[in-house]
């Protein structure tokens, strides 16, 4: 593909996220750096471009402003914290850039619609930066629960995604912090699990959602470790589990009528180059392998700059499936907050 | 081992389940069947003591009452209907015979007490038929949760056993009845899941139950499907899900704050002469296979025959914890159906 169809990525900041960001661009076919925006040192900057292998044409701004202004910039990842969400991302979209935001998008989500309305308003593409969600594995994930030969009808489905802190991450983090990411494990790791949930719930949000007790919370009051339950009808419930006090763990653990779905791995697949899952069901257990050619975050940049390339290119409308997926997530982080403040009373998410 | 030294069995009834259990006896070097009692056909029970390759000299008995008086009989094991327990094994721990009693081992707590009282007064050894306990894998497990090294402190839990019943079973099975199992998929496959959670929380009860929403009943008020949270100290928790409704799937995922497990067959073992457990933590995931040369049925036959041995041949008391183990079960079982009764309010355990 030629330089000229690549779609052209800015980024925010020089950090270690933007550093593995970086190298899935370079990795995607359809996509490029642009342009790196820094608020501290133009020097640093440009020894970061150089050694995470940024073309050598990429620009440096001095401030996040200036590189939305930047004409050679068509999109931009924002992995900033959760709180400079809406007042930056907004701006983008008034100037016409595309947004591939971090996970939690939001602080809320009244805080995401003013993204998505500024992002419909200016018919700009969305997605967040949640890579599973676009690796192969998860395509035929979807293909297997869907089924309803081997799966059947969902029943109930267990996601949690744990990991052991470190104490300076308790402490410091932007994570654990309500004047930055503000939703804790429940925003970070909880977020990959309801998304986990509602994959193989097709995508349908539940009927209520309450908070399980044993909840941990720090000083500041955000959540350390939470679990949750989701009911949908006919007795199809989901529980999940998300903490920053536990050993790594990331199971989807899915059971239908008729088949079960087990993966171990779903955040981050144990091997770049495969992902593996199991299914079992009619009396027989399956491994399933899916190859990888590329690692997921650049399948996550190369579809971000696919729907990118369709508005710009080809006149087409975003796709607003990214958008709802995101703000169903979000809803679903914002009721377990809020069963979690209401002394676990469930929330109905009826006409929400 | 000579036939003088083996535990003398008698069993009850011509069923497929004491058809296995005659398989797990005949593999046991300390055991041996010495009679059946039928309340139906005594020629059946010939050919049937006959085509399971029951000893010759097995005793054909015309009724429990007459089982329970024979002197060449050491214990019994009982796979009757719940609602049946209390009046056999106490009328058999009067006759001094030890006890081998298929889970749920009582319709209620209180109905095990007079069971427990039973046994004690008699001194009869007392064991649930809950046969993957008696796995080596079990045990293995056992021991990597309680490792403080590889799996640090126990944080979280989860555990279920589904399988899809029959439209037959759902109607006429004896655990969709009330007046004869009662207690439904909570009371069979329940059993396990709050079993594992008890292992794996080293056999600690927790401080609260609570049912989750989501429970699907029969038309007589049995739980067919079913969902639990167990709260202990700490923010430790489990959930567990039971069910009649749902495709075959026996898991473990425990999570402590430096490892994790996990086992995916855990009430039957996809194989009979191996079985599989996996452990992560410290970036690695280790596979453990352990062997076992018997099954887990005969396991727990040699196991309940070595503990009636010791007390028949050696004067020793009979051993606690398989009894204070089952009592435990049956009152976690308990709470979740009251908790299901009591419109999920929780159920503080202190002092039961």
């Amino acid at each position: 593909m030629s330089g000229d169809n690549q779609i052209r990525i800015g980024l925010l900041s020089c950090t270690n996220k933007v550093r593995k960001l970086s190298r899935a661009i370079n990795l995607s076919p359809n996509a490029t750096i642009s342009a790196i925006a820094t608020t501290s040192s133009i020097e640093e900057a440009k020894s970061f471009a150089k050694s995470n292998n940024f073309p050598p044409n990429t620009k440096i701004h001095s401030s996040y402003e200036s590189l939305l202004e930047d004409p050679d910039v068509d999109a931009v990842y924002f992995p900033i914290p959760t709180r400079l969400h809406v007042e930056w991302t907004t701006l983008a979209a008034t100037k016409g850039k595309h947004i591939l935001l971090d996970k939690p998008v939001a602080l809320n989500v009244s805080e995401f619609d003013q993204i998505v309305e500024a992002c419909e308003v200016n018919g700009v593409q969305f997605m967040d930066g949640t890579q599973w969600m676009h690796n192969p594995r998860t395509v035929k994930i979807k293909e297997f629960v869907n089924d309803l030969e081997s799966f059947g009808q969902i029943k109930s489905v267990y996601s949690c995604f744990s990991f052991a802190a470190s104490d300076d991450f308790l402490k410091h983090d932007i994570r654990v912090k309500p004047g930055l990411d503000g939703l804790g494990a429940l925003g970070d790791a909880g977020w990959y699990t309801i998304q986990a949930i509602l994959l193989v719930n097709n995508f349908k949000l539940p009927k209520t959602v309450t908070a399980l007790s044993g909840s941990v919370l720090n000083d500041a009051g955000i959540v350390l470790s939470c679990g949750a339950l989701f009911d949908w009808e006919d007795g199809v419930s989901a529980t999940i589990y998300c903490s920053f006090l536990a050993n790594l763990t990331m199971e989807i653990t899915a059971i239908g009528t008729k088949g079960s779905l087990r993966v171990h791995d779903f955040v981050i697949p144990y091997m770049e180059t495969e992902a593996v899952f199991t299914t079992s069901g009619g009396g027989c257990v399956s491994e399933h392998k899916v190859m990888t050619v590329l690692p997921q975050e650049t399948c996550m940049v190369m579809e971000f700059a696919r729907l990118v390339g369709e508005i710009k290119n080809r006149g087409a409308k975003p796709d607003g499936f990214w958008m709802r997926f995101s703000r169903n997530t979000q809803l679903l982080v914002d009721a377990v907050k809020e069963s979690i403040d209401n002394n676990l009373e469930p929330v109905y998410l009826s006409g929400r």
